[in-house]
Protein backbone atom coordinates (compact mmCIF):
# COMPACT_ATOMS: atom_id res chain seq x y z
CA UNK A 1 0.00 0.00 0.00
CA UNK A 2 1.29 3.27 -0.70
CA UNK A 3 1.41 6.07 1.39
CA UNK A 4 0.55 8.91 -1.06
CA UNK A 5 -0.90 12.14 -0.25
CA UNK A 6 -4.77 12.80 -0.06
CA UNK A 7 -5.63 14.87 -2.95
CA UNK A 8 -7.67 17.40 -1.55
CA UNK A 9 -4.49 18.51 0.51
CA UNK A 10 -3.53 20.06 -3.23
CA UNK A 11 -6.47 22.72 -2.38
CA UNK A 12 -7.30 23.31 1.19
CA UNK A 13 -11.30 23.48 2.00
CA UNK A 14 -12.55 26.95 2.23
CA UNK A 15 -12.36 26.88 6.15
CA UNK A 16 -16.17 28.58 6.44
CA UNK A 17 -17.20 24.88 5.08
CA UNK A 18 -18.64 22.90 8.35
CA UNK A 19 -15.89 20.47 9.54
CA UNK A 20 -18.12 17.40 8.86
CA UNK A 21 -18.94 18.39 5.17
CA UNK A 22 -15.51 19.35 4.39
CA UNK A 23 -14.62 15.26 5.69
CA UNK A 24 -17.19 14.38 3.49
CA UNK A 25 -15.81 16.45 0.89
CA UNK A 26 -12.25 15.14 1.49
CA UNK A 27 -13.48 11.49 0.69
CA UNK A 28 -15.83 12.94 -2.45
CA UNK A 29 -12.47 14.28 -3.99
CA UNK A 30 -10.13 11.20 -2.55
CA UNK A 31 -11.74 8.39 -4.56
CA UNK A 32 -11.36 10.35 -8.10
CA UNK A 33 -8.50 8.31 -7.54
CA UNK A 34 -10.68 5.08 -8.78
CA UNK A 35 -11.12 6.09 -12.08
CA UNK A 36 -7.42 5.66 -12.95
CA UNK A 37 -7.04 2.19 -10.98
CA UNK A 38 -7.00 -0.22 -14.04
CA UNK A 39 -8.34 -3.75 -14.53
CA UNK A 40 -7.30 -6.26 -16.70
CA UNK A 41 -10.79 -6.55 -18.85
CA UNK A 42 -10.63 -5.30 -22.15
CA UNK A 43 -13.97 -2.57 -22.67
CA UNK A 44 -16.40 -3.79 -25.64
CA UNK A 45 -17.00 -0.41 -26.78
CA UNK A 46 -13.25 1.05 -27.08
CA UNK A 47 -9.93 -0.32 -27.32
CA UNK A 48 -8.46 0.26 -24.04
CA UNK A 49 -8.72 -1.37 -20.51
CA UNK A 50 -11.73 -0.77 -18.17
CA UNK A 51 -11.12 1.00 -15.04
CA UNK A 52 -13.18 0.27 -11.39
CA UNK A 53 -15.11 3.01 -11.66
CA UNK A 54 -17.04 2.17 -15.01
CA UNK A 55 -16.91 -1.48 -13.59
CA UNK A 56 -18.78 0.25 -10.54
CA UNK A 57 -21.40 1.64 -12.66
CA UNK A 58 -21.48 -0.74 -15.19
CA UNK A 59 -22.56 -3.15 -11.85
CA UNK A 60 -24.44 -0.85 -10.30
CA UNK A 61 -26.63 -0.65 -13.66
CA UNK A 62 -27.17 -4.40 -14.11
CA UNK A 63 -28.32 -5.27 -10.28
CA UNK A 64 -31.66 -3.51 -11.10
CA UNK A 65 -32.20 -4.96 -14.44
CA UNK A 66 -30.91 -8.73 -13.66
CA UNK A 67 -32.30 -8.77 -9.66
CA UNK A 68 -35.30 -11.34 -11.46
CA UNK A 69 -32.69 -13.77 -11.76
CA UNK A 70 -31.62 -14.51 -7.98
CA UNK A 71 -32.18 -17.37 -6.81
CA UNK A 72 -33.15 -15.77 -3.21
CA UNK A 73 -35.10 -12.60 -2.95
CA UNK A 74 -33.38 -9.49 -2.43
CA UNK A 75 -33.35 -6.14 -1.29
CA UNK A 76 -32.11 -4.42 -5.05
CA UNK A 77 -31.36 -0.61 -3.67
CA UNK A 78 -29.08 -2.99 -1.03
CA UNK A 79 -27.35 -4.85 -3.25
CA UNK A 80 -26.58 -1.61 -5.33
CA UNK A 81 -24.98 0.10 -2.59
CA UNK A 82 -22.91 -2.60 -2.18
CA UNK A 83 -21.48 -2.93 -5.75
CA UNK A 84 -21.17 1.06 -5.75
CA UNK A 85 -18.36 0.72 -3.00
CA UNK A 86 -16.90 -2.70 -3.81
CA UNK A 87 -14.06 -1.74 -4.99
CA UNK A 88 -12.74 1.43 -3.31
CA UNK A 89 -10.31 0.10 -0.59
CA UNK A 90 -8.46 -0.44 -4.61
CA UNK A 91 -7.52 3.04 -4.59
CA UNK A 92 -4.71 1.95 -2.27
CA UNK A 93 -4.76 -1.56 -2.44
CA UNK A 94 -4.37 -1.46 -6.28
CA UNK A 95 -6.26 -4.43 -8.68
CA UNK A 96 -5.96 -7.98 -8.02
CA UNK A 97 -6.61 -9.79 -11.37
CA UNK A 98 -8.70 -12.84 -11.57
CA UNK A 99 -6.14 -15.02 -13.23
CA UNK A 100 -3.26 -14.00 -11.40
CA UNK A 101 -2.42 -16.10 -8.47
CA UNK A 102 0.53 -14.72 -7.43
CA UNK A 103 -0.54 -10.98 -6.95
CA UNK A 104 -3.50 -12.45 -4.46
CA UNK A 105 -0.65 -12.84 -2.11
CA UNK A 106 -1.85 -10.64 1.07
CA UNK A 107 -4.55 -9.52 -0.60
CA UNK A 108 -6.77 -9.99 2.14
CA UNK A 109 -4.09 -8.17 4.53
CA UNK A 110 -3.90 -5.25 1.78
CA UNK A 111 -7.07 -4.50 1.12
CA UNK A 112 -7.83 -4.64 4.80
CA UNK A 113 -5.27 -2.04 5.65
CA UNK A 114 -6.70 0.15 2.69
CA UNK A 115 -9.85 0.12 4.16
CA UNK A 116 -8.42 1.15 7.58
CA UNK A 117 -6.91 4.42 5.85
CA UNK A 118 -9.58 5.05 2.94
CA UNK A 119 -13.24 5.05 4.82
CA UNK A 120 -12.08 7.49 8.50
CA UNK A 121 -11.70 9.93 5.97
CA UNK A 122 -15.36 10.10 6.09
CA UNK A 123 -17.06 10.95 9.44
CA UNK A 124 -17.55 8.28 11.90
CA UNK A 125 -21.11 7.47 11.46
CA UNK A 126 -20.26 6.80 7.45
CA UNK A 127 -17.66 5.32 8.08
CA UNK A 128 -18.67 2.86 9.74
CA UNK A 129 -21.37 1.96 7.54
CA UNK A 130 -19.49 2.03 4.80
CA UNK A 131 -17.06 -0.47 5.97
CA UNK A 132 -19.94 -2.38 6.88
CA UNK A 133 -20.81 -2.45 3.33
CA UNK A 134 -17.85 -3.60 2.18
CA UNK A 135 -17.42 -6.32 4.72
CA UNK A 136 -20.76 -7.46 3.44
CA UNK A 137 -19.68 -7.52 0.20
CA UNK A 138 -16.50 -9.58 0.90
CA UNK A 139 -17.90 -11.60 3.13
CA UNK A 140 -20.81 -12.87 0.99
CA UNK A 141 -23.15 -13.93 3.79
CA UNK A 142 -26.26 -12.17 2.46
CA UNK A 143 -28.24 -12.87 -0.48
CA UNK A 144 -27.76 -9.22 -1.62
CA UNK A 145 -23.66 -9.96 -1.24
CA UNK A 146 -24.14 -12.90 -3.24
CA UNK A 147 -26.23 -11.74 -6.17
CA UNK A 148 -23.29 -8.28 -6.30
CA UNK A 149 -20.58 -10.63 -6.65
CA UNK A 150 -21.98 -12.36 -9.04
CA UNK A 151 -22.84 -9.36 -11.04
CA UNK A 152 -18.72 -8.49 -10.30
CA UNK A 153 -18.03 -11.63 -12.12
CA UNK A 154 -20.38 -11.92 -14.62
CA UNK A 155 -19.64 -8.19 -16.23
CA UNK A 156 -16.20 -8.77 -17.20
CA UNK A 157 -16.89 -12.35 -18.01
CA UNK A 158 -19.21 -10.59 -21.38
CA UNK A 159 -16.54 -8.30 -21.73
CA UNK A 160 -14.19 -11.13 -22.45
CA UNK A 161 -17.03 -12.70 -24.47
CA UNK A 162 -17.01 -9.20 -26.74
CA UNK A 163 -13.32 -9.34 -27.50
CA UNK A 164 -13.02 -13.08 -28.21
CA UNK A 165 -11.00 -13.58 -25.44
CA UNK A 166 -9.95 -10.92 -23.39
CA UNK A 167 -8.24 -12.09 -20.09
CA UNK A 168 -9.23 -16.05 -20.81
CA UNK A 169 -6.06 -15.67 -23.09
CA UNK A 170 -3.97 -15.81 -19.68
CA UNK A 171 -1.58 -18.46 -19.71
CA UNK A 172 -2.37 -21.33 -18.07
CA UNK A 173 -6.49 -20.42 -18.32
CA UNK A 174 -8.90 -23.12 -19.35
CA UNK A 175 -12.31 -23.30 -20.16
CA UNK A 176 -12.17 -25.16 -16.40
CA UNK A 177 -10.71 -22.57 -14.70
CA UNK A 178 -13.06 -20.26 -16.24
CA UNK A 179 -16.22 -22.03 -14.95
CA UNK A 180 -14.17 -22.63 -11.33
CA UNK A 181 -13.43 -18.53 -11.09
CA UNK A 182 -17.52 -17.84 -11.95
CA UNK A 183 -18.65 -20.13 -9.59
CA UNK A 184 -19.92 -16.96 -8.06
CA UNK A 185 -21.95 -16.37 -10.76
CA UNK A 186 -23.96 -19.93 -9.46
CA UNK A 187 -23.89 -19.28 -6.07
CA UNK A 188 -26.51 -16.63 -6.66
CA UNK A 189 -28.69 -17.13 -9.67
CA UNK A 190 -29.15 -20.44 -11.82
CA UNK A 191 -30.61 -18.50 -14.82
CA UNK A 192 -27.76 -17.03 -15.00
CA UNK A 193 -25.21 -19.34 -14.66
CA UNK A 194 -26.84 -21.53 -17.64
CA UNK A 195 -26.22 -18.76 -19.98
CA UNK A 196 -22.77 -18.10 -18.73
CA UNK A 197 -22.53 -22.25 -19.28
CA UNK A 198 -23.38 -20.97 -22.93
CA UNK A 199 -21.41 -18.62 -23.33
CA UNK A 200 -18.32 -20.38 -22.11
CA UNK A 201 -18.97 -23.66 -24.30
CA UNK A 202 -19.52 -21.42 -27.66
CA UNK A 203 -16.58 -19.58 -26.37
CA UNK A 204 -14.64 -22.80 -26.66
CA UNK A 205 -16.02 -24.01 -29.60
CA UNK A 206 -15.38 -20.98 -31.60
CA UNK A 207 -11.61 -21.11 -29.65
CA UNK A 208 -11.84 -18.33 -27.70
CA UNK A 209 -11.14 -20.42 -24.81
CA UNK A 210 -9.32 -23.45 -23.92
CA UNK A 211 -10.75 -26.43 -23.46
CA UNK A 212 -10.10 -28.28 -20.42
CA UNK A 213 -7.49 -29.81 -20.64
CA UNK A 214 -7.45 -33.76 -20.15
CA UNK A 215 -6.02 -35.12 -16.96
CA UNK A 216 -7.84 -31.43 -15.50
CA UNK A 217 -4.52 -30.26 -14.59
CA UNK A 218 -5.44 -26.51 -13.19
CA UNK A 219 -2.30 -24.99 -13.33
CA UNK A 220 -3.82 -21.39 -11.34
CA UNK A 221 -5.61 -23.00 -8.22
CA UNK B 1 -27.90 11.04 -33.78
CA UNK B 2 -25.72 8.61 -35.17
CA UNK B 3 -26.96 5.16 -36.29
CA UNK B 4 -24.21 2.91 -35.32
CA UNK B 5 -24.45 -0.95 -35.06
CA UNK B 6 -25.04 -2.41 -31.40
CA UNK B 7 -21.94 -3.87 -29.91
CA UNK B 8 -23.45 -7.23 -29.16
CA UNK B 9 -24.20 -7.83 -32.88
CA UNK B 10 -20.32 -8.39 -33.29
CA UNK B 11 -20.82 -11.13 -31.03
CA UNK B 12 -24.17 -12.59 -31.70
CA UNK B 13 -25.83 -14.44 -28.20
CA UNK B 14 -25.80 -17.93 -28.10
CA UNK B 15 -29.89 -19.09 -29.16
CA UNK B 16 -30.32 -21.15 -25.94
CA UNK B 17 -30.33 -18.13 -24.11
CA UNK B 18 -33.75 -17.24 -23.07
CA UNK B 19 -35.27 -14.25 -25.38
CA UNK B 20 -35.82 -11.91 -22.48
CA UNK B 21 -32.41 -12.12 -20.90
CA UNK B 22 -31.12 -12.01 -24.27
CA UNK B 23 -32.70 -8.68 -24.47
CA UNK B 24 -30.95 -7.33 -21.06
CA UNK B 25 -27.35 -8.69 -21.92
CA UNK B 26 -27.65 -6.96 -25.31
CA UNK B 27 -28.96 -3.72 -23.40
CA UNK B 28 -25.99 -4.41 -20.78
CA UNK B 29 -23.30 -4.55 -23.91
CA UNK B 30 -24.65 -1.54 -25.46
CA UNK B 31 -24.28 0.65 -22.18
CA UNK B 32 -20.09 -0.07 -22.79
CA UNK B 33 -20.51 3.12 -24.99
CA UNK B 34 -20.87 5.21 -21.97
CA UNK B 35 -17.32 4.50 -20.88
CA UNK B 36 -16.29 6.25 -24.28
CA UNK B 37 -18.23 9.84 -23.91
CA UNK B 38 -15.83 12.42 -22.75
CA UNK B 39 -17.15 15.42 -20.53
CA UNK B 40 -15.23 18.98 -20.26
CA UNK B 41 -14.35 17.83 -16.75
CA UNK B 42 -10.67 17.10 -15.69
CA UNK B 43 -10.34 14.24 -13.30
CA UNK B 44 -8.26 15.53 -10.13
CA UNK B 45 -6.60 12.21 -9.73
CA UNK B 46 -5.27 12.19 -13.63
CA UNK B 47 -4.42 14.04 -16.39
CA UNK B 48 -7.48 13.51 -18.78
CA UNK B 49 -11.51 14.25 -19.40
CA UNK B 50 -13.75 12.43 -17.40
CA UNK B 51 -16.17 10.05 -19.19
CA UNK B 52 -19.79 9.56 -18.49
CA UNK B 53 -19.77 6.03 -16.62
CA UNK B 54 -16.94 7.43 -14.25
CA UNK B 55 -19.02 10.28 -13.55
CA UNK B 56 -22.24 8.28 -12.81
CA UNK B 57 -20.16 6.33 -10.77
CA UNK B 58 -19.14 9.55 -8.19
CA UNK B 59 -22.92 11.05 -8.11
CA UNK B 60 -23.67 7.38 -7.23
CA UNK B 61 -21.22 7.72 -4.25
CA UNK B 62 -22.13 10.71 -3.41
CA UNK B 63 -25.89 11.02 -3.42
CA UNK B 64 -25.96 8.16 -0.12
CA UNK B 65 -23.37 10.64 1.67
CA UNK B 66 -24.71 14.01 1.23
CA UNK B 67 -28.10 13.46 1.09
CA UNK B 68 -28.17 14.67 4.85
CA UNK B 69 -28.00 18.12 3.49
CA UNK B 70 -31.32 17.97 0.92
CA UNK B 71 -33.65 20.61 2.06
CA UNK B 72 -36.50 18.31 0.85
CA UNK B 73 -36.68 14.68 2.69
CA UNK B 74 -35.65 12.13 0.18
CA UNK B 75 -36.04 8.72 -0.82
CA UNK B 76 -32.09 8.09 -1.44
CA UNK B 77 -32.01 4.55 -3.20
CA UNK B 78 -34.64 6.16 -5.70
CA UNK B 79 -32.40 9.14 -6.08
CA UNK B 80 -29.39 6.99 -6.53
CA UNK B 81 -31.43 5.19 -9.27
CA UNK B 82 -31.85 8.25 -11.23
CA UNK B 83 -28.00 9.28 -11.01
CA UNK B 84 -26.91 5.53 -12.59
CA UNK B 85 -29.54 5.97 -15.53
CA UNK B 86 -28.75 10.21 -15.90
CA UNK B 87 -26.11 10.28 -19.03
CA UNK B 88 -27.17 6.86 -20.61
CA UNK B 89 -29.25 8.86 -23.87
CA UNK B 90 -25.32 10.39 -24.30
CA UNK B 91 -24.50 7.49 -25.79
CA UNK B 92 -26.07 8.36 -29.08
CA UNK B 93 -26.52 11.86 -28.19
CA UNK B 94 -23.22 12.85 -26.92
CA UNK B 95 -22.21 15.31 -24.23
CA UNK B 96 -23.44 18.72 -24.33
CA UNK B 97 -21.22 21.03 -22.18
CA UNK B 98 -22.65 22.88 -19.60
CA UNK B 99 -20.54 26.13 -20.40
CA UNK B 100 -21.35 25.91 -24.61
CA UNK B 101 -24.55 27.39 -25.37
CA UNK B 102 -24.25 26.52 -29.30
CA UNK B 103 -24.40 22.90 -28.71
CA UNK B 104 -27.81 23.15 -27.00
CA UNK B 105 -29.38 24.01 -29.79
CA UNK B 106 -31.85 20.73 -30.34
CA UNK B 107 -30.27 19.04 -27.28
CA UNK B 108 -33.54 18.25 -26.28
CA UNK B 109 -34.68 16.80 -29.55
CA UNK B 110 -31.62 14.66 -29.84
CA UNK B 111 -31.73 13.23 -26.58
CA UNK B 112 -35.54 12.56 -26.59
CA UNK B 113 -34.08 9.92 -29.98
CA UNK B 114 -31.51 8.75 -28.07
CA UNK B 115 -34.11 7.56 -25.32
CA UNK B 116 -36.05 5.92 -28.41
CA UNK B 117 -33.26 4.25 -29.61
CA UNK B 118 -31.84 2.78 -26.80
CA UNK B 119 -34.54 2.01 -24.13
CA UNK B 120 -36.73 -0.29 -26.11
CA UNK B 121 -33.70 -2.26 -26.55
CA UNK B 122 -34.78 -4.08 -22.91
CA UNK B 123 -37.90 -5.84 -22.29
CA UNK B 124 -40.91 -3.78 -22.75
CA UNK B 125 -41.25 -3.56 -18.31
CA UNK B 126 -37.85 -2.36 -18.26
CA UNK B 127 -37.39 0.45 -20.61
CA UNK B 128 -40.97 1.67 -19.94
CA UNK B 129 -39.35 1.85 -16.19
CA UNK B 130 -35.86 2.94 -16.98
CA UNK B 131 -37.27 5.53 -19.65
CA UNK B 132 -39.60 6.84 -16.50
CA UNK B 133 -36.40 7.02 -14.45
CA UNK B 134 -34.88 9.40 -17.56
CA UNK B 135 -37.87 11.64 -17.59
CA UNK B 136 -38.50 12.19 -14.15
CA UNK B 137 -34.84 13.49 -13.38
CA UNK B 138 -34.70 15.35 -16.65
CA UNK B 139 -38.12 17.20 -15.20
CA UNK B 140 -36.89 17.79 -11.77
CA UNK B 141 -40.55 17.56 -10.60
CA UNK B 142 -39.43 15.16 -7.37
CA UNK B 143 -37.34 16.06 -4.26
CA UNK B 144 -35.25 12.74 -5.71
CA UNK B 145 -34.66 14.33 -9.50
CA UNK B 146 -33.48 18.05 -7.41
CA UNK B 147 -30.84 16.17 -5.52
CA UNK B 148 -29.98 14.02 -8.80
CA UNK B 149 -29.62 17.17 -10.09
CA UNK B 150 -27.77 18.72 -7.11
CA UNK B 151 -24.94 16.23 -7.37
CA UNK B 152 -24.65 16.55 -10.97
CA UNK B 153 -23.48 20.06 -10.94
CA UNK B 154 -21.83 19.81 -7.61
CA UNK B 155 -19.68 16.85 -8.93
CA UNK B 156 -17.74 18.56 -11.67
CA UNK B 157 -17.81 21.80 -9.69
CA UNK B 158 -15.81 19.93 -7.00
CA UNK B 159 -13.47 18.80 -10.30
CA UNK B 160 -12.83 22.21 -11.64
CA UNK B 161 -11.70 23.20 -7.83
CA UNK B 162 -9.28 20.61 -7.93
CA UNK B 163 -7.86 21.60 -11.35
CA UNK B 164 -7.87 25.61 -9.94
CA UNK B 165 -10.08 26.35 -13.17
CA UNK B 166 -10.71 23.28 -15.49
CA UNK B 167 -13.97 24.24 -17.56
CA UNK B 168 -14.08 27.57 -15.60
CA UNK B 169 -11.70 28.73 -17.96
CA UNK B 170 -14.15 28.23 -20.99
CA UNK B 171 -13.86 32.23 -23.13
CA UNK B 172 -16.79 34.37 -21.88
CA UNK B 173 -17.73 32.46 -18.21
CA UNK B 174 -17.21 34.56 -15.06
CA UNK B 175 -18.33 33.73 -11.52
CA UNK B 176 -21.40 35.14 -12.43
CA UNK B 177 -22.04 32.55 -15.20
CA UNK B 178 -20.95 29.49 -12.69
CA UNK B 179 -23.53 31.05 -10.36
CA UNK B 180 -25.99 31.08 -12.32
CA UNK B 181 -24.97 27.44 -14.07
CA UNK B 182 -24.73 25.84 -10.54
CA UNK B 183 -28.13 27.19 -9.32
CA UNK B 184 -29.77 23.89 -9.26
CA UNK B 185 -27.15 23.19 -6.34
CA UNK B 186 -29.52 25.71 -4.32
CA UNK B 187 -32.87 24.52 -5.35
CA UNK B 188 -31.76 21.38 -3.83
CA UNK B 189 -29.60 21.98 -0.53
CA UNK B 190 -28.90 25.64 1.30
CA UNK B 191 -25.91 24.06 3.10
CA UNK B 192 -24.59 22.88 0.18
CA UNK B 193 -25.14 26.12 -1.79
CA UNK B 194 -23.36 27.86 1.08
CA UNK B 195 -20.22 25.41 -0.26
CA UNK B 196 -20.53 26.11 -3.48
CA UNK B 197 -20.68 29.65 -3.07
CA UNK B 198 -17.48 29.55 -0.76
CA UNK B 199 -15.67 27.45 -2.97
CA UNK B 200 -16.64 30.32 -6.17
CA UNK B 201 -15.87 32.92 -3.84
CA UNK B 202 -12.01 31.62 -3.31
CA UNK B 203 -11.71 30.86 -6.51
CA UNK B 204 -12.03 34.01 -7.55
CA UNK B 205 -9.58 35.16 -5.09
CA UNK B 206 -7.61 32.84 -6.18
CA UNK B 207 -7.71 33.86 -10.09
CA UNK B 208 -8.86 30.39 -11.20
CA UNK B 209 -12.32 32.16 -11.86
CA UNK B 210 -12.81 35.43 -13.41
CA UNK B 211 -14.60 38.27 -11.52
CA UNK B 212 -18.46 39.18 -12.53
CA UNK B 213 -18.10 42.10 -14.82
CA UNK B 214 -19.14 45.37 -14.14
CA UNK B 215 -21.85 45.68 -16.26
CA UNK B 216 -22.96 41.74 -15.45
CA UNK B 217 -23.01 41.06 -19.07
CA UNK B 218 -23.55 37.59 -19.29
CA UNK B 219 -21.74 36.39 -22.95
CA UNK B 220 -23.30 32.60 -22.71
CA UNK B 221 -27.36 32.80 -22.72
Amino acid sequence: MTHENLLSERNALPSVIPERLQAQLTFIIEVDKLKTILRQSPLAAAERRENDAEHSWHLALMVPLLAEYSDEPIDVAHATELVIVHDLIEIYAGDTPLYDTASADGQEERERAAADKLFPLLPEDQATRIRALWDEFEQRRTPEARFAKAMDRLQPFLLNWMARGGTWTTPGVTADTVRQRKSDVGAASTTLWEAAQALIEQSQDRGWLRPPEAHAQHPTH
